[in-house]
């Protein structure tokens, strides 16, 4: 399918409404505890019926005293997340916000709206009936920018729906680290790749002018500021060691982007970097952030950050200094998301005292105010679910199934067993094969997901999809091994199930369907031990592999699980990662041939538990022998690299140009390549242009870095000639001061097998 | 056994020798080209007979016209390392050294010695006959600075026998990162530990009052200055990420106490810290380690490293610039190997153009002629052999075996099934059964370890030791597994070696000893993918177990390989690290109760491959559950923790007592603890005291930190008090910028299960 929108002009500026003026003089009215207020955020379930503050009754009801008491007494300025962790449908929503906005317009004395935000992550996942699209990883697989901006103006329109404007997301963490629990939440190990990901998903949410008062439009949260997904240890929320040019040149450049296109709010690492816990570091916050970087918009912290830094981290004894900390470290709303009034009473003190200057919290709440008024809450408080039908559309739904088609990533296709033929009797097995939670992973219906099965019934699972596909008579089903489901269950919990039985039904089909990976998980309760495939599941594999019968191995799966052990006995490997509502349809697309896959890896997917060596690396990393003794030797091994992926034809190179072979630093190189579909089916190509630079003086130079990609279709036979425009100066790198350096000398330039070299000069150019 | 030697004094000053006059008296009467061929130091190889020189023939001779070319043409200053790879007799080393040195003293101007470095790493290395004590990981388990100086004072002596003045010792790595093929070269993870042993070590080699001139003690060059292994990717010599706190709080103590302590020379990081290779970093090189730790020794680069700025790193293009950048940055000597005259000639060049300005230079050659003249070299160029009587003598075979006996840990003892009767039938069994190879490791008689059977058959492998312990009759051995023992296989490979028949014989014994581990390795080819104990192992072990057998488990390996599939099974589980020569000796006596274990793992033993938490971390690692929803949850699972160690006996932790509970930064704190012996056989125990800082505000505190330890020898129900003093202003720990930080604030101690707080305040302490 063509892109449906055209791809984004450069960066709008900061949006330019009249929001800044009217918080400005809004702002010079508020009493302190008023600004104080705006300042707190709370979960629903805070202001809900029920027994404590920790969860709600069901049904769900606002508790009018409580929350009477939080946004009057308190003028608390936001609300987030669903209660009792549970989807619920556009007429709620719209129930929930609009009662809760009509106590803020009626009974507080300023009529601030709350401001109501949301983890709407892969669509709006709190909602019931809303679009569920891929996770990000499976949308950076994609390469296709115009399929990206798609799916974030769907979740915007549907958030808008659901009566929330306010989005938090998009995650632009880097993704180098596959252990991490979130890794499926990132676009991957490179930081340009995710740096223009990230500015469609802003444009998408946002508009491209940036209008957010527009009611189809949310504020995006970029998260988590920054460097969140590479602690050391690998695990959610710990310590992550960043020296200053590691910071500025991978992690940094997707959220810069993501501020440049005008993001209206950012929301911080939960964790620690060096030592000091991000939401206590102003350094970050605010020399970097809102200085350096020129943050206009409001600072939110992650879910509890201000208690972390005295209950988890230990840099303060309580928390009222651990308040002082956060705020005057650049802070402007606090997650609390439960101890509203420790917060404001603390905070309220804490100007009084001195501690917090006024105009940290003045800065805050202009900061707030302002984009309340830039969505226009202050006229429409509450968006009604009515005026928005495309909610849950075909069209959206098609827009999920389109991104899923071309995110689905063919990692091997021994003697070219895919696609299957139609008139195939196959067996379906594996824990991922019949769930609707595993194509979703988490944040869908709930957080950690185990509530997806009760809501995404319409869907088809992998297993219903190949049914409809090949019909139901030459489909046998064995799970094999099952996750434990129960909601109370760790992820990464499963069991037998029929195995035996599994094996003995391969012996009688042409060609068996093993879907393997991963229950779904987010944050912490994701943490991983071990990146190798559960032993249960490769032992499943194994026992397949051995009744000789062509084994398809569907990987659905949040980060890249070990297959190395197994992968020699299977002679074709799909990826799905969490391909959402829609992923099981076009699997089986793909399996049958009814789609041309066109996937390509967003990270590299390693081969051992204790080799994580990602494709930006120094050449240290890959090391050829050396002469005489001590002949020292790297090996780099992943499975597949970062940007591997198959198709059912091929695609051929040549001719790559480079319109001048000696530049100036202010000048641009001009790249033309030609790509020519050389087999027999239309297909789509993801082309890469990665530059080396041959030789840097203050910090190794990376191997090759990706500095362009788009995606062409071809007709068998068909040559398209693909323009890259490249700035020089877009080759600068990081110093260990996170100063950009530029140097002259000469850099390679690679385009698929093409290769050619220039030089970067210090005088300007000679004509060439 | 009682230690040898009473505990050393505080450090001792830089050396005082007259060696710095007379280096400044030489140094003005020096050619440029006499200066810069002091810098260079190529390995033996290059001046041996043979048709190149990356290798030799054999026998090995020196090539007459290619050492006058290297010394008397070139001026070279120092060679190093054997030739080809092997072991030479005393005998060998003194003819070679005593000829270079006569071809230096009768045929140069300057009649300057050559200074001839070697690996002598835990004992002399490439010495036949001489004394191999356990690899620095074992030496740390014993917890016994005693026997660690005695070990050193034992190579020094056996490497002067050797003719040799200059030990590449001791690695002061902070082994923090057990997938490093070097992990077994360091003291383990924790900085004090290694700053204590490092201290010993250097007072060992040099003499307590460090009078190098003593035809005892040797120049030691500690290593690799710093951060070495902790690269990222956790493969040999690739880049490590180290902000400036972390550098100053974890990775610098020990060298900066064994500076302190005056080590003569210091080799430097292979690797790159934050992108940037430490051998052209000026910061770390000259601002750091010359200037700001004021060390006024000999610094000298690893093998290539010069090269590898241009070959391997891409920081410069080529040989010429790769020098100037290495000198100028701070390198003293270049370990080139191979290449002197582009060394040298380049190097002249430098100075002469002014890229490396003459007092660099001279600085340099000022700091290698110290070293000369600070080890008599002058005077006694060449040590003879006949003058060291005790050279591998039974009382330097004593000592290695008394180290080894302390260091071997006893992790896991269930219902006390060790120590075994002695009339036992037991099955010997498994790869690291009978081998010396495996009992010593790397750098022992070459670089990799794979000459060690030719050189060490007086010795007693594990099999041997137990048959001689018990009586041959009484033990059965089949290998099960075997390594690739060729010396052109890669460490890890290994076969299945009649796995069959030692399942089948551990039916007919009382119990089964199953020796598993690694293989021998050193450096790059020691990468490893996947830290988990092989799959062949750990088959072989289940195998083992399912007969029902009694299973001691013993374990002989360089890193802590993972278990955690096999550890239910097995009732008994004893590491012996790489316990050297006598190592098989010294588990025999353990396991059939002749010694009662002492050893102390010195390092987290992990139970997951992704799960490489240390003792040493931040609180966030080990989080419990918090209120409402997103209740966060921190799995930190160690297999065993860091001081993990059974004895025999039981010991009890009684009346831990502060001097005082409130205390200035200036003052001292007195800790006093009873140990008692409650089991029934006399025992030795190493005793840990801890502190936590409760609350820290620059950087989140560590969760406790190890400040003190000690070794006692108790009799069955003997007490004894022992006491620390612990200046306060060591609980300072390192900011973002390495300052030292001592806040006010509430601290606690710990001794064994023993928990008191004080308080550290800002005003003098009033009495207590």
């Amino acid at each position: 399918m063509a892109p449906r929108i055209p791809l984004a002009p450069p960066p709008a500026a900061q949006p330019a409404t009249d929001a800044d003026a009217r918080a400005e003089a809004l702002l010079a009215r508020m009493t302190l505890e008023e600004k104080v207020g705006q300042m707190a955020q709370i979960t629903l379930d805070v202001v809900g019926r029920g027994k404590s503050r920790f969860a709600s009754d069901e049904p769900f009801a606002l508790d009018e005293a409580k929350l009477r008491d939080a946004v009057v007494r308190y003028k608390v300025g936001s609300i987030l997340n669903a209660a009792n962790n549970r989807a619920r449908t556009p007429q709620v929503w719209e129930g929930i916000v609009g009662r809760i906005q009509q106590l803020a317009r009626k009974e507080t004395r300023l009529k601030i709206p709350v401001l109501y935000g949301i983890d709407a992550v892969h669509g709006e996942t709190y909602t019931v009936g809303a679009t569920m699209f891929p996770q990000q990883i499976a949308q950076a697989a994609t390469r296709n920018r115009a399929l990206v901006r798609r799916a974030a103006e769907i979740t915007a329109y549907e958030t808008r729906a659901s009566a929330i404007p306010w989005a938090f997301s998009p995650v632009l963490d880097l993704g180098s680290d596959p252990r991490s629990p979130r890794h499926w939440e990132t676009y991957g190990e490179d930081p340009y790749l995710g740096a223009e990901l990230g500015v469609q998903v802003v444009k998408g949410y946002q508009g491209e002018r940036n209008d957010v008062s527009q009611p189809v439009r949310v504020a995006a949260s970029v998260k988590h500021f920054l460097a969140y997904q590479v602690p050391s240890s690998g695990k959610d929320r710990t310590n992550a060691l960043v020296p200053d040019e590691s910071l500025y040149e991978y992690h940094l450049p997707a959220f810069k982007a993501a501020i440049d296109a005008g993001a209206h709010t950012i929301m911080i690492n939960s964790g620690l970097i060096n030592g000091v816990p991000v939401h206590a570091n102003y350094e970050i916050l605010t020399r970097l952030l809102k200085e350096r970087l020129g943050f206009k918009g409001l600072v939110v912290t992650d879910w509890g950050d201000i208690d972390n830094l005295y209950k988890r981290d230990r840099l303060v004894p309580n928390v009222k200094e651990a308040i002082a900390l956060a705020i005057n470290s650049g802070i402007d709303m606090g997650m609390l998301a439960y101890q509203y009034e420790e917060f404001c009473d603390n905070l309220v003190a804490l100007v009084k005292e001195g501690r917090v200057p006024q105009a940290r919290v003045d800065d805050a709440v202009r900061r707030i105010l302002r984009v309340k008024f830039a969505l226009g809450l202050f006229e429409t408080p509450v968006t009604r679910v009515k005026d928005y039908p495309k909610f849950g559309s075909a069209e959206h739904e098609r827009a999920a199934y389109e991104t899923a088609a071309e995110a689905i990533t063919l990692l091997k296709n021994q003697g070219g067993l895919l696609p299957l033929a139609k008139s195939s009797r196959v067996l379906v097995t594996g824990p991922n094969a019949h769930s609707m939670r595993t194509l979703n992973g988490a944040w869908t219906y709930s957080w950690q997901g185990e509530k997806v099965e009760e809501f995404a019934g319409r869907y088809h699972t992998i297993l219903e999809a190949v049914q409809r596909e090949i019909g139901p008579a030459n489909v046998r089903y064995v799970p094999g091994v099952s996750y434990n489901m129960k909601p109370e269950g760790k992820y990464y919990e499963e069991s037998a199930d029929q195995l035996e039985q599994a094996v003995a039904a391969a012996r009688d089909v042409d060609a068996v369907l093993l879907c393997v990976g991963e229950n779904s998980y987010a944050e912490k309760p994701g943490d991983l031990n071990d990146l190798t495939l559960s032993p249960l599941q490769l032992e499943l594999a194994r026992r397949l592999a051995s009744t000789g019968k062509p084994l398809v191995l569907v990987l659905n799966e949040g980060r890249p699980r070990i297959i190395s052990g197994l992968e020699p006995l299977v002679p074709a490997i799909v990826q799905t990662y969490l391909p959402g509502n829609h992923g099981g349809e076009a699997l089986a697309d793909i399996l049958f041939g009814d789609v041309n896959p066109s996937g390509k890896l967003p990270y590299t997917y390693p081969r051992y538990p204790n080799a994580l060596v990602t494709y930006i690396h120094k050449y240290s990393e890959e090391q050829k022998r050396g002469q005489g003794a001590y002949h020292y030797e790297a090996d780099y091994n992943p499975q597949w690299e970062f940007g591997h992926g198959l198709s059912y034809t091929t695609f051929a190179y040549a001719g790559l140009q480079l319109d001048k072979s000696s530049l100036a630093r202010e000048e641009t190189l001009t790249v033309t390549v030609q790509v020519t579909n050389t087999g027999r089916r239309e297909g789509k190509e993801a082309v890469h242009l990665y530059t080396s630079d041959l030789v840097a003086a203050q910090v190794a130079p990376d191997v090759r870095r990706l500095r362009r990609f788009d995606k062409v279709s071809l007709q068998p036979g068909e040559t398209k000639t693909l323009r890259f425009t490249l700035p020089v100066a877009e080759l600068a790198y990081a110093g260990p001061k996170g100063e950009k350096i530029l140097e002259a000398g000469d850099f390679e330039v690679r385009v698929g097998d093409q290769v050619k070299r220039f030089t970067l000069v210090d005088s300007p150019t000679a004509a060439n």
